[in-house]
């Protein structure tokens, strides 16, 4: 249920109203709705809550069911495209969020040198794991903190955002200190414990898609996060599990266009998880933008070969350079998502 | 097994080999290598066959085995790439190959005035389906060859090539009369008796994927037709089924970049098909020529919404125009697959 | 819609009807229903069709609406489940049809001493391919109208009954001189023109599943035959394409409790191909018989590793004699599906 | 890298030398290897470590390579079947393990009716979630440990053992002092932080196949409980995504005989999720028990379209009662795992 409040509501009065709704035993978000403040009622509706129990508050102008699932994520809810901005850096705006960096960090000069490679093509935010979800123990699991701690110094030294993905409830606290944005990977999109953690966070989300999740259960996904209170999800598809191995995955591109009209959150694209072949990156990067995605998420390493992890979807600095060349110059053509929203 | 040929070889010189290997009992191709004119030997190579025995031929200049499985459509049989001229429209070279058309031919009338509509927003093949193959046997299945006749009749009136659906080895020799490609559905890509018998048509042949083929299967049913005799084989990915049902199929963009890269044929995109979805169609042609595909197939009605069938992914003239103008702009910036391939 | 007849109704008199009804331009097949005999309108109900044109006719008691979209198989139609009697033997009866044999026949010897082993193990029908559908047009195409010969003389010569494939229209005439079931394969479950070719033939048709066949296209495929005149189909469930591929297909036996609520035909199960590994063969056979399959179809060979294609697949006589054993006394456990049906 | 130890090692000697690797920096594993005892290399083998640093060591007789990834769930690292027992009940032995119950705890009342019930019927383990993984964040998401506390107080009631899942690291501990096997769901499959806490629990784990998870990926999951010290992990097949809809999940019962044959470890099916379909859930049950599955988990309601989640796939008493008599028919003509690994 939407609580539509009038025009002229001051934040203190909907503050105000919240409090008493959340003392009534309903838990509530602050949305807009057009051009009017709302409040959603997310739960607490069960028996025999009526629309007349909420029409009677003077700040309430009408009372409007909800029509779909997405009480928080859907563009029903929120006609504008929200833009997420980090320190100056726009996700959802007009300007492509273009994150680069190697699959893992590896050290402290690794990072580092990647880091000024890929500011110098373009690329405004650096990527890098440190807690890496790998299908075998035996593999290496990355360098943890002190991982996260290069991230955020070479990512500090050129002047660019940093993003890396966490595992476990237990190390957002620890990775907030670091990064812009906190990263959940695909095998960990249903894992709702930790949706909710980073949902009470106070940095943006990137959220990849799952292996084999719907477009309704991505949305879901971010729907957990928004319901804790952060509003700032970025969505990332990363291609689905299917039954041609020949690519690693199958880049789903169409999720661009419906993920935009179904919700006003950011969406950008991993061609490199995407795709798993070196020479298939850029081209599908190109065709991302084609579609108005709003950034990339790029896997690039300034000696791909020898990349500890994901070697054979890693490109190098000059491959990620080309890349941008294209990318930019398709953006020039085709624009960001906010005009293709009227 | 291919026969290199020497360089200064005439084609009547070629034309005799061949006579002798087919009279000794293989199956034979002419082809090109490089600069080379060469002849595939397709089978009869089983038992003890030698190189030696064909070295000693003086028009032989060197032996080669296969390298992969795919004796005709590969690139490492032909290095340049395939351009399918009809009629002067060429498929595969600098220009897209735009097919537009409704689902199914319904009337005489109905298929010239969208004939009129495609052709003034830039289409150069009307595509339009006499034999439809429904899941049910009880849906409307095509007027037959009175309708093949009504597309044709159509196409010339209004400068255009046209394309449309054979499902039946003995409709080959029908629909050659009438139209200049003939189509193979997706689910008559498996078919193996259709794919030999369109594979001795002098027609071209568009192959669409199959719902569940992979790139290995989609090239070797290609190889089928070519092993037949015909050269003129266009791919089209048209979307494959997995898990996601929001969309009709998931559209397979990376099959552009990696069948361009293992194969010397053109390849089309249907999004159409591929998603199902109206407002989803002119996003995908525009990542699709964005990602060089050598053309498109779009399903246009002047009356989508009463269209006999597929009215939900079938789109207006005006929409179709809106389409070109961004493909063209796009494919203004990207150019061909030509050069790509260097 | 379905024309429920009197209970007393002669067959001359539905006879008669069926053809005024044809004269009217209505296609129509006789059914059962319930315990009264009944015919279903196929086609020809578009325009301003009513339920008053037909109960005029005396020998109609009622006109009901079709309840779903399987006019012929589906369980609505015909209560009773269909028992298929080719020469005393019953498919879909209490006994088990088990068909065994080579994947391809190779020679008049193989085909025969593979006959007498599987009779000898419990076998009461011989399979074996003459034309195969092979993915690469390079690869063994089967023996062909030879090798249908063979088969139905090694079949009659060890007392069993025979099924092998047709790929093409042009070859159901010359299959049903020699077998007493025309197999379609997975490949051509989307082959509309073959499906209707096969429900001309007076021969039951065995439809295997696509590989990315719903259980409603499935069903509809078998529509597609009956509502050409055969009403003897035979399902069979073979595997589907996931993104599993340790096995070769992901073999799906709900199929079974799903497709005998759903129809009134039979149903069997082929763990060679739906498997893909000869040491699951066994176990994957037992499960289908205890979820009361109509029968089984196994590739058996009496050198498996030398069969000239499936030999991962191939078990030998007896591995077949094992595995027969145990289904015989799960048969014995669990009967067959008659009853399941009450 | 496996330490084949001699045949004549104390426990003491080996645990002497499992202390001495320790603290060299491997992380280790005692195993068994065919009759021998044998200490697994985890990890610290990078760089220049030789097999001879080891072959030095009295109690070394011979050093063996991996031979696959799985160093600890693989057949070839232990050739006896894993018999896990719980206060009595043993699981990968001879008798079946029911695990039956609720999809979720709903009230203390709720939960002792049914164990009453599915006790009565056959049952010796009571299934009922208090954590429930919801796609969406506004479903009820279950009792938490109040809800663990009735399942206890119900299970011991009536004799029997509790399984119930575990969605986050933190709820380990707590969970642990309920249950008596921790459940890993489908969704956390991939969630390798959670994998390694229950890795630590003394719990066994029953650990649910992904939505979209290989058999490869499978193994390696539960390769992460057991490289943190836990052997007692059961593997649950549950369903796998495809593209049929008509199921919830399709269920790929090959799993049962291909994880029984890589694995040493007990394999148990779960025919609720695997079909999502009431009438299903026997006869998949049935199969399951055919193909020498462990053991099975059931969703069972004394009120089945009462239940608050799952409702169409979970069976009344009754239905749970004639679905055991038909499994018990089948376990004693087909017996279990265990004979068939000889």
């Amino acid at each position: 249920m939407i609580l539509l409040l009038k025009r002229q509501c001051q934040l203190q009065q909907i503050q105000a109203l919240v409090s008493r709704l959340e003392f009534m035993g309903f838990t509530t978000a602050i949305i807009e709705q057009g051009s009017h403040p709302a409040i959603a009622i997310l739960s607490g509706l069960e028996g025999d809550v009526m629309t007349e129990h909420f029409i009677e508050f003077p700040e309430v102008e009408k009372v409007l069911p909800f029509t779909n699932k997405y009480k928080l994520v859907g563009r029903d809810v929120k006609n504008t495209k929200t833009v997420i901005n980090i320190k100056g850096v726009e996700i959802g705006g007009k300007d492509l969020a273009i994150m680069a960096g190697p699959c893992a960090i590896e050290s402290e000069q690794q990072i580092d040198s990647i880091a000024e490679a890929v500011k110098a093509k373009g690329a405004n935010i650096l990527r890098g794991g440190a807690f890496k979800p790998r299908t075998s123990p035996y593999d290496f699991q990355g360098l943890g903190e002190s991982g996260l701690r290069f991230l955020q110094e070479a990512a500090q030294r050129h002047g660019l955002l940093c993003v890396s993905e966490v595992m476990d409830v237990n190390d957002v606290a620890c990775a907030e200190k670091y990064v812009d944005i906190l990263q959940i990977g695909s095998r960990n999109m249903h894992n709702f414990a930790l949706l909710k953690a980073v949902g009470r966070s106070k940095r943006p989300v990137l959220l990849k898609r799952g292996l084999c999740a719907t477009y309704h259960e991505f949305l879901l996904a971010a729907e957990y996060i928004m319901s804790e209170g952060n509003p700032n999800v970025i969505f990332c598809e990363r291609g689905i599990r299917t039954f041609e191995t020949y690519t690693r995955n199958t880049l789903d591109l169409a999720a661009v266009p419906v993920i935009q009209a179904l919700s006003h959150l950011p969406i950008i694209v991993d061609p490199s998880h995407g795709t798993g072949i070196r020479h298939l990156v850029a081209p599908m990067a190109t065709a991302a933008i084609a579609l108005k995605a709003d950034g990339l998420m790029v896997e690039v390493h300034t000696d791909p070969d020898k990349s500890l992890s994901d070697a054979k979807q890693t490109i190098s600095p000059a491959m990620f350079g080309e890349l941008m060349q294209t990318v930019n110059a398709i953006h020039a053509v085709c624009g960001s998502a906010q005009c293709a929203v009227e």
